[in-house]
């Protein structure tokens, strides 16, 4: 079982595609302006176990600000290992193996590992599961120390985790005497299935599964639902509660309000709910492909199957970004997908959109469908790829669809929560792993392309060496060549055609009907037509600018640009008439879209604008009318406002280039 | 300075109005099924100072079930002496003067009066007043107290509610050893002010005042906020709430955030934000009307004015009805006013609306403009007589625009907190306070007739007797009849001219232009066109069906029907073709509409249906194409749907005739 995290070495990127010039920038400046953050924010020290003045700070309950620290530095970790694994930077290098040894140094004899819990609550430890992110803080840690391990060929940092990791088995478990609980936020599950892929633990297996089989339990420990018996056992006030509740037991917020297995919807923060799908999906591949048995695969398979479909057909903004509710960072009702802040919300958390990528990538080894393959792509360029500025030293954390005066589009070089900046380099570093997935069956080499860039993969087949190459401009243009050698085997190559191509593509040389078939959004190349043109081009079509709207049942009567998978948004910077976030801009489909191919100043990258023509209403002569009167009633239901010219960029280039930060995606559909 | 409350009985209603048909029914059916349901639940005999089982549930902290029994009972008995005084009724007769009798008996030799601190909490009085509704139930009680004294002429109920108030007034004050505090739910200040009003009691001026000027204070208690003072005596922790603040210290929920002339928005609870207002309204008029000097006359009014034009312009819906959000059955950002539960929220409880209606009666002493007239109209009309079936035996509490399948349009017959019902009886009850105000100014006598119905009034002015009479059809058509009666004594007649007329209205006989004037919504009939003129005949036109939009910024591109002040609906069992809610049915503003009357089998009261057509959208098409693929792009942007007959009632007539609970008010826009 391959995780892209581990299996991402085998591939690398070339040329000056979108994605190359972003992991550049991430490699020369991003790992090193975050490495400055650890360090001044005081995380770089923490596993000194000193006291830092913000232990002090209470104005948060229970989470201390200082919570995650030990995630931030393991994600940090995590990404500088898969960088240096590419490109060998000494002070990086350094970073890590003095964390490395503060780690070591911090960890108790038992094998208990937590900052918190050693320096500011010693004697509180795993009183409060639900909330204080121990277990989050140790998943994160055994990623780190299996990227470690990759890098550095070492145990340095793998082994005092393997211990935390033994002590948290021992810890929470069904036997009597062991606790019967679950992280609040899961993380630590799909660490652990990482961990059983890459050694075959079996402990590890059984703990994820446990975490995954109890979570919900209504009568878990003592007979009561475990957060109700911890709080309990602290003596806390059920009513009393982080901010991020809005009721008491609102424990839906942790995707725990149920056993996985009934749960009809995906609910609560959205993070925590695609990490634990990610795990679910581990579980289930882990079913397929070993002799690990589970007592109801159908329902695991189902359950995944119903809640990608929840969050995707109706809980998913046009741009791939996940949750509309900033104070549970998370999901609400079905169809609930307002733009921004003053229209009702939008969260759109970068680190959600990361774990879209990782689920998408585990389904795709699943089930092979473009579904899961588009939305992966689609959260690449749009969420991920919007949350960090050309010049790879600024972030969002939130990354909403249309600014507000509350909350203007602009990027910050670091987040008291600081979740998002590190999950990105981790992400960009080991995203040759979620390009296409490959292997060997019934003595055929096989690949699988999800996502079109230029690059290169490597991989040993039956003990034949098997390359594949792709290059292109992508997203710019559909247009793909490929290389493979693949001597002494027959090869299969699928190819992903994104939906919204609408079946537009041409394969050169053009193949017979026999030698290739479309199932599910993917074209199979069948090894007679690979052997036979062992160069050969993909081109996907439908690359025209056109037009989004979301689900009807949204109440978003808008339009969004957009053209291949790139959503695209209207900045004032462009078009600087605009001075209330395009509030009252109305596109019209029928107008005329052209394109113009631009360089960026900032990282030479080229990208393309496009240019239509708009209409500014007026409210003036609306809001002087009786209450309630339709502003459009004396026009005869025609387009009222002021005709203007409107430039739109890619989403993910916003808020580059200066300007007040007013930005939309979805624009009034005249 | 008079209330509605105290001058209603110099009116009278005739004839057979849609006002007074549905006052018929509150005398002769509701004042009965309601005391039916203050025995049966254990409301009755709380006063009797005996446990009830209920007092056991601790389901919800801190406020227990039975903590507004004693409102209960106190608006119950103020409705009941409004309906005794118009028509006397023995067995209504007999409950009050039981339940008086029992209040009596309850109260303690210190004064204090309420049932959960003597019967369950016996040692924790003023402990939280923020969340445990004391000074709320006062508030009631001395409402209720004014009304039995008007009825009755004793003080049977007026002295132990005397004595309680003036221990509240030791208890609370700026002098040391006094509570810096203020009610959580704003109520007792309006009362106060009645009391004020009543007999002039300059204590109940001062203290109402102080319950004003100390609110939001954040240094009022030990240099503390009072309700973070009053938590830290408690030993509470901050972060324990009820269930209705979203988060920790959320003190906008009860108006409490900032001092209220720092107050830029109205926020939070709506009935609460509301009640305050009202006394706001009062402490403005004091100042103006009596010899009550105020430090900051001029703040007060612009933060009436100001909080006024937030909740009716960006914070209310086309009904009249105000709060989105049901956690804190409140307001939120400007402009948020989905119609549903699955589009996001809507609320617009009863009570709020009944506020709303004291509020604008307040206002139009203040100012005569008819934008306070115009609301107060709305509310009326579309929140709260939609509140209650036409056999006056069910309500509602909530009063969304639209169904879902969580939420139906029915009514229910109580409510564990059953502020409702009662709040609307003692609304009809003094309903006549409403219509009209009017006195002596500059030796002329005046009326400003704000609601149009069939009702007589008859005042004193400089000794003189002054009767108006109005006759009228409304709300079904706008012709007004009046004769007056006033020897001896000019007299100024003031009619509202509503907007939604848009200027459009005869007065027969044609005056000359001398002897009108038309200002901010009103018509000013001068002495001389009166007084040739006893008998006049006002007829507002427009009264043509009309579609009405919420504000554009709401994201609602719906269209409502209306005709005059009435809101109207579509209902499934008008229209059983619909299945879901009439989420997909769009109307267009070019379709005729006819109107037909007819007559109610329940009440024979006639009301006017409008028929029009609709398109049914179907979701299919859209839902197989790519990710985001314009519903309507294939269709050149043509309406796409099954074209059908639809059928319209008034809003206020819902939820009567079967059905299975599908009902929408405003419906998309074609």
């Amino acid at each position: 079982m391959s995780h892209p995290q581990s299996v991402f070495s085998q591939s690398t990127f070339g040329g000056k595609t979108l994605l190359s010039i972003r992991r550049d920038t991430i490699q020369k400046t991003s790992i090193h302006t975050q490495l400055e953050q650890l360090k001044v924010t005081g995380r770089y020290d923490c596993f000194k176990l000193k006291w830092h003045p913000v232990y002090d700070d209470h104005a948060m309950w229970p989470v201390p600000f200082h919570l995650f620290w030990d995630s931030d530095i393991a994600k940090w970790i995590e990404a500088a290992c898969y960088w240096l694994q590419e490109n060998y930077d000494k002070e990086i290098d350094k970073a890590v193996q003095e964390l490395v040894d503060m780690i070591r140094s911090a960890q108790h004899e038992d094998g208990y590992l937590n900052v918190h819990y050693t320096v500011v609550e010693p004697d509180k430890r795993w009183t409060n599961v639900k909330d204080m992110h121990e277990l989050y803080n140790a998943g994160h840690m055994l990623e780190a120390a299996l990227a470690h391990k990759s890098f550095y060929k070492n145990d340095l940092l793998m082994e005092p985790i393997l211990k935390y990791i033994n002590h948290i088995d021992k810890t929470f478990g069904p036997k009597k005497g062991q606790r019967h609980g679950y992280p609040g936020h899961p993380e630590i599950e799909l660490a652990l299935f990482r961990l059983y892929g890459s050694t075959g633990s079996q402990s590890a297996y059984n703990l994820a599964r446990y975490f995954l089989e109890e979570r919900g339990n209504p009568k878990g420990q003592d007979g009561k639902h475990y957060y109700d018996w911890e709080t309990e056992q602290r003596r806390d006030n059920f009513w009393a509660r982080p901010d991020s509740y809005p009721e008491h037991r609102s424990y839906w917020v942790n995707q725990a309000h149920l056993p996985i297995l009934e749960q009809k919807t995906i609910e609560g923060h959205s993070v925590r709910a695609v990490y634990l799908l990610v795990a679910v999906a581990d579980l289930v591949l882990t079913h397929q492909m070993t002799d690990q048995k589970l007592s109801a695969p159908k329902e695991w398979t189902e359950t995944l199957s119903r809640l990608w479909d929840n969050m995707v057909d109706q809980k998913m903004y046009l741009t791939g970004g996940i949750g509309s509710i900033k104070q549970w960072e998370g999901f609400t009702v079905d169809h609930y997908l307002p733009q921004g802040t003053d229209e009702g919300g939008c969260y759109s958390e970068t680190c959600a959109s990361v774990a879209v990528m990782m689920l998408a990538e585990r389904l795709l080894h699943l089930d092979l469908d473009g579904r899961y393959g588009d939305i992966m792509e689609l959260s690449l360029y749009n969420v991920v790829m919007t949350a960090m500025s050309l010049d790879g030293k600024e972030f969002t954390y939130v990354n909403q669809l249309a600014s507000s005066d509350e909350d203007k589009s602009v990027r910050y070089d670091w987040f008291w929560c600081a979740c998002c900046p590190p999950n990105l380099a981790r992400l960009y570093g080991s995203l040759a792993g979620y390009l296409w997935d490959y292997g060997v069956q019934d003595a055929r080499a096989y690949v699988n392309v999800h996502l079109y860039t230029t690059a290169k993969v490597t991989f040993e087949a039956d003990g034949k060496t098997v390359v594949l190459e792709q290059i292109s401009n992508w997203p710019l243009d559909g247009k793909v060549d490929f290389q493979l050698s693949a001597p002494d085997i027959q090869t299969t190559i699928r190819l992903r055609l994104p939906a919204w191509a609408r079946g537009h593509y041409t394969l050169t040389p053009n193949p017979d009907s026999e030698q290739v078939n479309v199932s599910k959004g993917y074209i199979t190349l069948s090894p007679a037509y690979v052997s036979a043109n062992s160069f050969f081009t993909l081109e996907i079509g439908n690359f025209e600018p056109r037009y989004l709207s979301p689900h009807p049942h949204t109440n978003q009567r808008t339009l969004t640009l957009a053209r291949g998978p790139i959503v695209y948004c209207a900045e004032d910077v462009d078009n600087p008439w605009e001075t209330n976030h395009f509030k009252d801009t109305i596109i019209r489909r029928d107008s005329p879209v052209t394109e113009e191919k631009r360089v960026s100043e900032q990282t030479g990258e080229e990208y393309i604008v496009l240019k239509s023509k708009c209409w500014q209403r007026s409210l003036k002569d609306w809001e002087a009318k009786p209450r309630g009167e339709d502003p459009e009633m004396d026009a005869a239901d025609q387009l009222v406002g002021e005709e203007r010219a409107i430039v739109f960029v890619p989403y993910y280039f916003r808020a580059n280039r200066g300007g007040n930060g007013h930005m939309r995606v979805g624009l009034l559909k005249g």
